[in-house]
């Protein structure tokens, strides 16, 4: 199934007077205090997020899965899927695969399918947090920290396949998240694991493409877990620097201990010009893996404020990754998606209100007041008049949950899959 | 010093336009949904805080305290401080005494400044968590806790002697906060020092008049403390039930664990009838005391979400107490109240704006999407127009801290009050 | 397989002398401090710890689950994994059932076998967290929270059907934990929900015989979860009530926020008569289900101060159910068990090493340090000879696991059940 | 007043038999196991732990502070306390000065009387966390992080003069921690903060003598905050690289968000050499500097397992600053860190009791029981015999708590100072 712009268009055109009134005013609001609306529809407009091939599945708990219906069972179906989404909201235009979940067989079908769909392959993702069916080494006692040598070769020559997976398709940089880690005290030695997994990370550095970037994920801990061997920013850092240029820390919002301030975290890596990924999600307790925005929007736009920021004055960074990694085991996956897409933008959108050298000049003057009111002026600016306007630009639908319900997506695609196929994947 | 109307409305005349048209484009927005806008603004215009007396003066750390100039020096001018506050908001219109910082020694004239000010004096405050000069007793090992019974008869009697001075300006409730607690594991007997507290607060209930009402508070730890002998609401609501119909829990924000879900709390206590108070603040990693919404808007959203609810349809549940708890160290408090009270009203704005019956329908169609969308919707819309024009049909100022600054009311309290008056409190 | 008593008796023979003279010099230095080591040995004799049915297989994550050999493919191997864990340890006289995952079918050779063990049947656990194949309805939107009148029915029903099994084994309580709860804000009225599961649990506490009790779990977050139907003790302890004099709360180590102190509650349940059970397990960021006394064993002492103390001053208070919770992702379960034992039993001997009267005493001086040193001083102590000791007298073994390992149990299980059972469970 | 030798001697005489057959005893369960145990004796006795300045006084919180009898009212009554603790416990030979609470006037007398005691300096500590009487800039704004350039200059050559006051004393390294960081975001911006900071923390490095270490502290939060400037061991880490070579993290126990793996953090910077010094303290919410061991005393040991095995296999990690960092409210501060002494020394005594080669080998076959069991049978393990062996051998008490108040110190020193003097410090 592939969404048509002019059934978007269709759509939309009863809501169009509607939009254009409320695009109007706030434009009008916003001009008014020297704001330059258009830029900021541009940079909405050019906004793009991965959507990683797993994610269009139901998600699992140790409990089971609820199942939904129509579920992606190919590899070509999870694309059409992520078609379905981008030509809705035209903010997913990319896909992140992982391996071996999502392996293509035939890479030109896949790629062809991509690109006529407007999307292309971003970061691809190794998986040695799962032992695969006829593997001959289990990483039962660890992968890329494994101090079984045979393990560990395993883990590693994974990843150099999947980098080769990711350059047939064009991806330029490859995510690595490890589950390894320790569940007792006592367990493993903290020093030997951290040094093989910074042995095994600069083996994959130095298999990688010269123009390939490697994003190093960190989390404090899995259920279950003592310990985990790259447990927060600073271990990541430290293993990017130890790789080399191309090596970026990769922070997932979810992957934090409570209370941190993770916005702080975002600012210092982009100092240091080694912020190479970011990964969307919500969570209410740990890594709860929820639509994004649906429990801390502000923490949110705290965050892209600290990207906005970083994007215009730490030339040293590279441009960045986004990529939601949300799990979801109530919803229709492509609703969810819609969500987390209209928070991410929403976010980014306030964000882009802040007029940074006025706030610089409130700071120098110590008025924290008033650097409060203008971090909370744009927070309370109702901006879906701009996010809208930036679909709109491109083609997509004013109201994509909307669009998506009145098309009845969900129905076509039963109808084309059936009800009981499931996807690969958690 | 004194606001007077005709200066913030002559203030207000050059926002005037501006707020008609952005009140009505708001208006006919939400009208096209059902929404009777005007039943919202009456009930933001009646919503009313108390501002407890301690505030007003500069808050301290361990560290020491930074103050700033014209501090109110004598409960008359905290009095005043407070009708500034009312005057500019309209949403300040109660004042909350605590015993022993800010005891009246005229009380005909400390009502009838009140009264003159339109302020009325809500809830007050024992204080048995710090040794007050010349007392015979410490509180060095408990207060209503107290093993030894003379501390304790001389908290229970301090109790009473506050709720009688609080019958003399019409309160008509107390709120006991304790600190009790203790440092070491072994270092008293749960159970004895919850025993005690349960009789203590027996006594101090049977001591209030028939038409007053008693607050418990509860909260899980101080710094340096290894247990507090009410931790938490369940400890509370026990208490509460222990003592009788007229014996409530009180919420305070900033006193829970982290990642507490405390809508649900409040959800639950207002089924049972037991939320009697709710004090406003904001934390980022403990009882921080921040400015209410600066750190967690959307979790304040929530509450507000439920008190709304319960204020709706759990008439088992009494008129709420509702109080500002917060401190202001780098801030001038006026203008760090004036942001709190913004806060409280556009979190009770964006809840009164949802629609319960369509939100049920949701929810039992189990159309999480819908349902958090309905969530989102009300939040993401832009309310200040609403909270505005709610100030405005009471005299108070379109922009309150707006009107602050350029009315310069803290220069004038310098010239009255001069540089170096230090308020009494924390 | 069953281990005898001569196998163990044996096998100790090596190590008894110097048990002996380790248990002399103990004995001596507890007499001359007043300590009565007798009543301590058979105290510890005493205390028996139910085995749940499902912890004698692996336990998985949202990742897969490693397989170990020689699993209990039935209920019957289950209950002869119990009876070796209680030949060595004598510590494990119980078991306890969930169902559907052990429901047995040949009742009478199940008690006969357990009997044969010299195990019983105590708290029976039901599981409406789970769809079941072939059920008609299903629990994704909640279960005795359901608003869905059917689904809602089923789980009760299912709970009344876990009571006749339990009836037929002897067990004497039933034990209710819900993962019921929500994943977004809105998705369901917190009211509606605790109202349905307070029905509930009073249609099937009125289901129970009169001389059962009904165990109400709490547990402030799964992961995936915004909110948990039954968050904390508070809100258990009201449900208790509402059900009648034989509901009671029960207490899991690892269902607690972050910080919490949870020898407190342990404490006030047990002051008002209400706990009911107490399951075992430590953790060290979630509910992370890790072998008891693993991580926190200081914590672990404190909370058996605590029902040391319930046990000798509260008459109110039932006799309490224990059972291990614990779930076993890279150890041998039966390894993992008998640490886990140890653990607790090393917690129970040093607690009943506090003299309470003379920490009253001393608690009454306000003598903070001799109060920590008292407790410390009975933590420092190395009571495994009292461990020891008890175990012998029963019969069991002097060093569990060491015999566990000497006499190849594993290798025996496997010998007879082959390498690639997979036990039910999780 | 000052403790002699001839008198602890005298007082532990009758004591001395039993400790003789303890020790007797447990050395030969030890010895025959292989261990050392004259090394571990040994090596306890070499340990040796800076005692603060500030730490002889009472602490105090936001609501006061309980003064107790015959308080230090000098550094040289607080260098006569640590000379007593000295005495005592052989394990308290360093004192940590912090300036200006604690600035010497008479150095030659200083270090004469710290000498005769047998004490050294250790690292001395700077404040710029509060305003000081007379100062001409405030740090209400920031300290070394201000961007007001005066302010970071007084700050900065705060720092270059506590260490000329160092050198003058004998000390060799400065310890650096700053309550730097905002209170609501927007106040600062976070890049800017970390370049001062970065640029004072290199200029201070410059001023220090070519044999001293910087230690720079981190710190998630303070109370009232939103963000510190280092907020934690990465950003330490970050800066202390920049710095050079012999600039350190500096690890405080209470510094550090909930459930964080503070072993593997003291691991991965001992690894890299980076581990500078450490501050012991305990808690069991926030930073809340209780005694040591007194909440959670086999994270404690765990740290110290980590500790041991770094300081035997990672020469490139330098010699450690070990201080006590806690705050006495509710105990005699002596008694108090006689507790801490006790209890740290316990935790290492039980770490060296590990047999890192043999745990090694059991780690690489994985065997996770028996890693774990190795652990546990060190902390089970009863060794305060050693710890009073090692302290006997020093010539200090057998029970230093029980000597302290059997020789009535604190008696005496209220003779000797009266009731009501009042230390320097927070």
């Amino acid at each position: 199934m592939q969404l048509e712009k002019d059934q978007i268009r269709a759509h939309d055109q009863r809501h169009l007077d509607r939009h254009n009134e409320d695009f109007r005013f706030l434009s009008d609001r916003l001009g008014s205090k020297g704001m330059d609306v258009d830029r900021v529809v541009d940079a909405l407009a050019d906004f793009q997020v991965a959507i990683p091939s797993w994610a269009l599945g139901a998600g699992g708990t140790r409990f089971g899965r609820f199942s939904f219906h129509g579920e992606p069972g190919s590899l070509e179906d999870k694309i059409a899927d992520v078609g379905i989404l981008h030509a809705l909201t035209q903010t997913a235009g990319a896909i992140s695969l992982h391996i071996p979940w999502d392996t293509p067989t035939d890479y030109a079908a896949v790629r062809e399918r991509a690109a006529t769909l407007g999307l292309r392959f971003d970061a691809i993702n190794s998986n040695t947090f799962q032992d695969q069916p006829g593997a001959e080494q289990s990483y039962k006692h660890g992968s890329l920290s494994a101090t079984d040598e045979a393990a560990r070769r395993q883990a590693i020559e994974h990843n150099l396949r999947v980098i080769e997976i990711g350059e047939k398709l064009g991806s330029k940089s490859l995510t690595v998240w490890l589950a390894d880690g320790t569940n007792f005290p006592g367990q493993r030695n903290f020093q030997r694991g951290l040094v093989q997994t910074e042995d095994s990370l600069k083996q994959i550095y130095a298999g990688m493409p010269k123009d390939w970037k490697l994003f190093i994920e960190y989390k404090p801990y899995e259920p279950n877990f003592y310990s985990t061997v790259i447990q927060d920013w600073g271990t990541s850092f430290m293993l990017a620097n130890a790789c080399g240029d191309r090596a970026y820390t990769l922070v997932d919002l979810g992957h934090h201990l409570p209370n941190s301030n993770i916005e702080q975290i975002v600012s210092t890596l982009m100092l240091k010009g080694k912020l190479g990924g970011f990964h969307f999600n919500d969570s209410k307790y740990g890594d709860d893996d929820l639509t994004v925005g649906s429990i801390k929007p502000y923490a949110l736009f705290l965050i892209f404020n600290e990207l906005v920021y970083g994007m215009r004055n730490n030339p040293q960074n590279p441009d960045l990754a986004w990529m939601i990694d949300a799990s979801h085991n109530v919803k229709d996956p492509l609703e969810d998606l819609i969500q987390s897409l209209e928070a991410i933008q929403e976010a980014y959108a306030k964000a882009l209100l802040i007029d940074h050298d006025q706030l610089t000049t409130t700071q120098r003057e110590h008025d924290v007041v008033m650097a409060q009111e203008m971090l909370q002026d744009a927070f309370r600016t109702d901006v879906r008049p701009l996010v809208q306007r930036a679909r709109l630009s491109r083609g997509g639908a004013l109201h994509p949950l909307r669009a998506y319900r009145d098309l009845e997506v969900r129905r076509e695609l039963i109808q084309e899959r059936g009800k009981h196929t499931v996807a690969t994947g958690l």
